[in-house]
């Protein structure tokens, strides 16, 4: 079956890279993938054991090359949420003494939420807001940091509007602060260079998944010399921090996707930034159009629009029967109809943040996919519109 | 490649199902797989979307039905320590006013570090000695129960030793005194029959891949009407539960695998226990070898042995040079070389538990490979009792 529907909601999850796939093959199906050995526990002594040890090690190995660390600073985790979760219950946990913590309102919602599961227990969170675009000022980042701050967290780029953050310029702040600043590099591992080696972060997220990696696999980078409690505990795999047998296909899909994120980041961020244009210069030809997030420090492959008139559901639903996947917002929060606390946070209304869209592509998106969908666009606006009360034509 | 090397240790981990592979693969490869559609996020609006979604849902089926369940009772986790760590620190936490904890002395490292983690955090924990065979006295678990215990959790059947434990019967008296009964069954399923629907069991831990499903996937029954507080807090899939998107090609395969462990379960266990009998038979034709665990109630893929004389690891690395992958204990413990505290526990000495062997079989091992381990097994021991200061011959 030929596949003419076109995916452009690469910020959910991609598609998984081919050569990952590979990658993965022989730690899913061992000896049927003619490896010759059965699929192994990392933990057992045998050949097969020392087979899906070695694998670990070398994806450990490629993601860490992606962010600037070392391998012992990796600790494979099931994905971003479990990470960011790790990082902020964890040093939370490590340092009891401090219980006030600093995070963006345009945090993705495993940061929002564990806060907020936080303030619950007794801690004080502040919640630096962004400006229009997204954005969060180090000035009042700044301020809010106190002797008392046992962590900040700020993202590095945003899920939603794609707007990347000062990450550099906060992270010296936590660092004169002395606080521990953690960073969820989610949609940004990838399409930013990050490295961990000049800029001062104590803790960094990853998943694997928005990085053409399979679903199920995330890591969080730990700074040599940061302290963590751990969330789960068990056999003591990742040292400790993290146990459970490993994913190891899991893991070994990752590793791959992180080096070849590593080789083709300049590539894929020119070929995305170049369909990212012609996308925001064609829907903003269509009438009381808008675009949300930055118009710069902007993610090389987001593009997000307000579009006046429109209920977003009902324009991903029109959109996806023309064979087009969009989103309405991020893909990260399950079921529920709510206003993106992103979009309220930049100052947008409720009515606003219910007609934005999401779209976002990849490194196989092609410029007749981008072409195809504007002119789906187009037409879905213009009959949402006919129908809407709330537009007037 | 042909592969002549024998697995035995599918306890640590099976190989996985290829009728589990063709079920994870559209999940995988989306489009690459033929399927037309990208893909999908479960949270998604759109056709991948909708198509993650239902994978989810398919395999939440398949899963309650293996143990009597109804699917809303099933939430999908990223494996047993995950599903284990979540239901004690989560019974925990929702009932803060009780901070006693009843566990066996034998439970796996997930049950036994989270406990000794409460304990460090100000909560009792009473620890159930095992009979020599590794089984709990329902007499010593009774009288360990208090009007203040939050939780008991007993293993229905131990990753060592093998001993099914009297689940039905502690789960009757945990039901008369109140307490919520938490049981991992990570070896249990599949190979012993489960029934949530008549046994009173507040939670239970399933993995996928002890059933020949994938690594990185698990779940945790968690009986209608009993409180859980979460352990990762973010987008709220699995109602809240367990946040974090959902690893959806490694959920559809443990759908698949759940769902043919309940078909087959008796006729696997019909050839396991064939295979069992042959190896302890012929292991217990060496001198000074002795079985471990109970000769009747006792999981139909488990042969554990004390071998006089000789260390076990030494053994393992024998076996293994001959192409036979066995285990010196349990594989969920990363590193470390203690004694096992199940043996412990069992009354062994640290002399004998570093002398035990776990050869575990599984649906597709045949009577072939027994026959040649058996032979390897008995030049292994007689080579290396030569050389032991250990073992007088």
């Amino acid at each position: 079956m030929p596949n003419d529907r076109v995916y452009l909601d690469y910020a959910a999850t991609g598609p998984l890279d081919e050569r990952v796939f590979d990658t993965m093959l022989p730690h899913l199906r061992g000896a049927a993938a003619s490896n010759g050995l059965s699929r192994g526990n990392p933990s057992s002594l045998h050949a097969s054991g020392a087979a899906a040890r070695e694998a670990v090690q070398e994806a450990r190995k490629s993601v860490a090359r992606l962010i600037g660390a070392t391998p012992k600073e990796i600790f494979f985790t099931s994905g971003g949420t479990e990470s960011d979760n790790l990082a902020v219950l964890g040093l939370a946990a490590a340092n009891l003494g401090r219980r006030h913590l600093v995070i963006s309102a345009v945090e993705h919602a495993a940061v929002r939420a564990v806060a907020t599961h936080l303030e619950a227990t007794g801690y004080e969170v502040t919640r630096i807001g962004a400006d229009t675009d997204g954005r969060v000022s180090p000035d009042r980042f700044k301020e809010a940091l106190r002797p008392e701050t046992v962590l900040a967290a700020v993202m590095w780029a945003n899920n939603e509007v794609g707007a990347i953050e000062p990450i550099e310029e906060l992270a010296d702040l936590c660092c004169e602060a002395n606080v521990p600043f953690h960073v969820d590099a989610v949609q940004a591992a990838g399409r930013v260079p990050i490295d961990v080696s000049r800029v001062p972060i104590s803790t960094l997220a990853l998943s694997a998944h928005k990085l053409y990696g399979p679903q199920g696999a995330g890591a969080l980078y730990v700074r040599e010399g940061v302290e963590l409690e751990p969330l789960l505990f068990g056999g003591g795999q990742e040292k400790g921090l993290r146990s459970g047998t490993e994913n190891v296909a899991g893991i070994a899909g990752f590793g791959e996707a992180a080096r070849l994120a590593s080789q083709e980041l300049e590539e894929r961020v020119r070929h995305e930034e170049a369909l990212r244009e012609a996308l925001i210069l064609g829907a903003l030809n269509i009438p009381s159009v808008y675009l949300n997030g930055p118009r710069r420090e902007r993610l090389s492959n987001n593009v997000h629009l307000s579009v006046e008139g429109v209920e977003a559901e009902s324009l991903v639903l029109f959109l996806d029967a023309l064979g087009y996947a969009v989103s309405s917002g991020s893909a990260c929060a399950s079921g529920g109809h709510k206003a993106s606390p992103v979009l309220l946070a930049m100052g947008r209304s409720e009515r606003e943040a219910f007609s934005a869209l999401r779209v976002t592509v990849g490194k196989d998106t092609t410029q007749e996919e981008v072409d195809g969908f504007l002119e789906a666009f187009t037409t879905a606006v213009s009959q949402l519109r006919e129908l809407s009360p709330l537009y007037a034509n």
